[in-house]
């Protein structure tokens, strides 16, 4: 027997903004497991910024997608049929296999989740990808001391809401950017950050003098380019810039020019780290008994922006570069 | 009794690059030492590329010079008289104290130096600053492992040709890039350098490619701007760039753009680390005695290029942003 399914391929690769073009949507059949295998119907999936680089044709840390393949991206869904005793029919899974209804693939592809949790989806927000991105960029490699000041850009985003509430449980002064009055308000009366930055209508610059009077000992930074610039400007000395994402340059058709004052980087003996999640796989447990118990305890709090069915799931990625979501950014692609 | 010195000051403040009108030449009488203080003659004086900076009104994690005050910089003299038990007549120091024919300052401003090396002059390259940054930066913060590859710009200059050669003792593959058919070959055939840039004359990119084709691991950077932008392209993932000095923007009358790729930065999953060597003191004895014993075995070679007079000390400093030395830029003030 065979399943339908609709998938998301990449048509062509896209120059600066990707555009619906760019996609294209397709009806397969899928069939059952063979032995090892298991397949999934998705509920949910991710879209990510991380996702623009993997449709440039450049060597990177993870190849390049394909034109013409199904694209990827994290996932999570129930077992519809298994041919793996590790799993059996209705199994919460995760897996790098969204942009599909139906996932087929080796066993070794999904991840049992425990389905007692509030909310399924928070397995591709705080509880995924970005809530790891979030803890290990901010205290392993951050590692903020207690009254430091963070600042973190994207800070509405599903890693940079992270990091600011981790750095509050930390005891940081926590200072984001976003780009709405909505997300500030969120960031500020939901989230406990010290201050929020509109950085649409306001000075970077000057925001940052006001709310960092004593300067900046790490950035997160998820944005690069003018946050990037501003933020050396604001580091004091033996500072460290988390560097996890430059959105601000994912669509630009040329390379832009970098900052205009790495100077400081010298001069105030900086460490700018770059890092890839996908390297730490070794903190995930830890992150996630943290997690999970501060999301249990209300000293985290996670939200979504929910995008619905799955042929919507390149309007939801091309939304976050004009910064539509607050919060993660979802496609619920089936109801439980 | 009082003695006739001479005194170089900072008489303006220089936009771009400094011109001979910046600096004044005074002379002064300079009193017999008080209790506590030591009077020395001064040998020998260093210029160095950071001091570019210290004539800027900005802050930094040095003050600036100020305008009218004499200038300061490593210096090594002889005590002519002192007021101090732990000094006496003859004795070689040290001290920040360059710029002027006789250094009378307290006590705690001299170091006592070993006068048994085969040329004192070294105590302001290869065993003095430079020598220490090269060790800490490349050792410490570097942290090159046999059989990677180093890449280190500005390489036929102090700090750099210590760079290469310890890397080369640490069983790296060692590049280095410098300005002139002298320098690179200056670098190959008499440090051991596996190969050498010139960058005036070879395009940086291409030379990398050739050079380095398994990437670079460690870049140790003294250039900043087309030289980071270059090594960057050419890293390897995990690689570590040390941020010592940007020369090549230093007399910059307006902030340059950074370099258009940083981007690699969280791709390569580099660590960008600046540093200054005076927050390294706890590794200067050890950094002496590795050092001293490379140069008594041969394994370290030092060079000098020597400006003979107190007068034109600012001439052998501006010869370092047109490269003019190989090795360590010196100034002869008075003969042993």
């Amino acid at each position: 027997m065979s399943h339908r399914s609709r998938e998301i391929r990449l048509r062509t690769r896209p120059e600066g903004l990707p555009a619906a073009s760019d996609f294209e949507f397709v009806e397969v059949d899928v069939p059952d497991p063979d032995a090892g295998q298991v397949l999934v119907r998705n509920e949910w999936m991710s879209v990510d910024p991380y996702m623009r680089g993997r449709m440039r044709d450049e060597p990177s840390y993870a190849d390049p997608w394909a034109v013409g393949a199904v694209m990827q991206g994290g996932a999570v869904g129930r077992v519809v049929a298994s041919g793996d005793d590790a799993f059996a029919g209705g199994d919460l899974v995760s897996s790098n296999l969204g942009w599909r209804d139906l996932a087929l693939a080796p066993a070794e592809a999904f991840t049992k989740l425990d389905p007692d949790v509030e909310n399924v989806a928070d397995y591709l927000g705080v509880l995924g990808m970005p809530g790891h991105t979030a803890y290990v960029g901010l205290l392993d490699l951050g590692q903020p001391r207690e009254g430091e000041t963070v600042f973190v850009s994207a800070a509405a985003g599903a890693v940079g809401s992270a990091v600011g509430q981790i750095a509050k449980l930390r005891g940081c002064r926590v200072i984001g950017s976003a780009g709405s009055p909505e997300k500030t308000a969120w960031l500020v009366d939901d989230l406990g950050f010290d201050a929020a930055i509109d950085y649409r209508s306001e000075d970077l610059e000057a925001a940052l003098a006001e709310h960092a009077p004593d300067g900046i000992d790490v950035y997160f930074d998820n944005v690069g380019h003018d946050h990037l610039q501003a933020a050396l400007n604001h580091m004091n000395a033996h500072g460290r810039v988390v560097a996890c994402g430059s959105i601000a340059g994912y669509n630009a058709a040329e390379p832009q020019p970098g900052p205009n004052n790495l100077s400081h980087i010298v001069r105030k003996r900086l460490r700018v780290q770059g890092f890839i999640v996908s390297d730490h796989a070794d903190r995930r447990s830890a992150f996630l008994a943290d997690m999970r118990r501060w999301l249990a305890e209300g000293e985290v709090r996670s939200r979504q922006t929910v995008v619905e069915g799955l042929e919507r799931a390149p309007q939801a990625f091309l939304g976050l570069f004009d910064g539509s979501n607050v919060g993660k950014m979802v496609v619920r692609i089936a109801s439980e």
